[in-house]
């Protein structure tokens, strides 16, 4: 091991917002159900006459009341353990839809999540974590993420990629950084992720999953 | 920043080709509608008997025309400004579908796009470039790009991997180099990206995206 541990080089803070009505993360496709019988959703429409049983993809606007009621996260995705097939996770209460079913393994996620400098959503910002994240464990305790940091106000264009697997529930995950351009040309390194407690004071009315990244870089 | 910039070791085009006879890439799924009440679409099955009236993926093959009537770019995805919803830029049209929908945030769409050493498609041919493109915004002007350029020629594999974020219609885009093999083992850098109107003289009945990718290596 290096003698002398790098220094954190600086401090993201990353806010994925899940249902309400400005989220920035959308779940994409999925198996519901568990595992081993879970079919591809099909979104029913709004208005059009569905078709006769079709499943309804969880998502938090205007399909089938399968989120959770309280916050309209769809059921099991996000990063707040959100856990499969109702079962209650530290607080976030989930019920599966009237289909009896929420979505497992293999959830995938596109995000554009935004970047600010302290843990509160209406703190300065640096810039959007574009990317995806995919339920990755049958348990639904891991999603693998990919995603690039777009730091807004440099001259150019600087941004930091991130690659590896968050660890819902667990008090720090580590993710790769793969590469960078601009300031972070040729960068590597990585990251320690930390889920915290939103602080509340913004109003969000989606599921707010707040991560505190600590970049190591070298270069 | 390095005293002496790296000069670029070499330049890649690459050609996006979108519906027509023989896409290169295919949106594989996605959300119709704008980001706010989109529903996953559902490929019609062929041979089968469909859902009544089941929401085509919009492809340009045998699926319901929700494509651009030009040039059968399915809607909203692509490297090259398809706006969603109907928007019109710089040039290309796009409609909606029958049922009013475009693909919106979150499209994946799949590439086995082509390289040559120069712009024109009937240019020295290179390899091919195969991954994955996201569209990680929700105004649609940006995709998460996740490819590997395989380059033939070399007596093993000689592969190069590209991360980040194609910003649509911008001048230019940073990509990174997330590693390489055969003669790019160990290879780290970036990649300027910049897409250019295809020259046309090859005949393609698809809607062409050209990027001119220079890559500064590192090892």
């Amino acid at each position: 091991l290096d003698p002398a541990p790098e220094d954190p080089i600086f401090e993201l803070y990353m806010h994925d917002l899940l249902g309400g009505s400005s989220p920035t993360a959308r779940p994409i496709t999925g198996l519901l159900g568990n595992i081993y019988n879970g079919q591809v959703p099909f979104a029913k429409q709004i208005g059009f006459t569905p078709p006769e049983n079709g499943i309804a993809i969880p998502n938090a606007n205007g399909a089938l009341p399968t989120v959770n009621g309280i916050n309209g996260v769809p059921l099991g995705t996000g990063l707040s353990g959100t856990a499969y097939s109702g079962q209650n996770l530290n607080g976030i209460q989930t019920q599966l839809g009237p289909d009896g079913l929420s979505l497992g393994f293999g959830t995938i996620t596109v995000i554009d999540d935004i970047l600010t400098s302290g843990p509160d959503l209406g703190s300065q910002p640096l810039g959007k974590a574009q990317g995806v994240y995919v339920a990755s464990s049958a348990d639904g305790s891991t999603q693998m993420m990919a995603f690039t940091a777009m730091l807004e106000g440099g001259e150019y264009n600087d941004n930091l990629n991130f690659y590896g697997i968050y660890r819902i529930g667990s008090a720090m995950s580590h993710l790769s950084v793969t590469g960078g351009t601009g300031r972070f040309k040729n960068a590597c390194g990585f990251a320690e992720v930390r889920p915290l407690i939103p602080s509340g004071q913004h109003e969000v009315d989606g599921a707010e999953s707040l991560l505190r990244i600590i970049v190591h870089l070298k270069y």
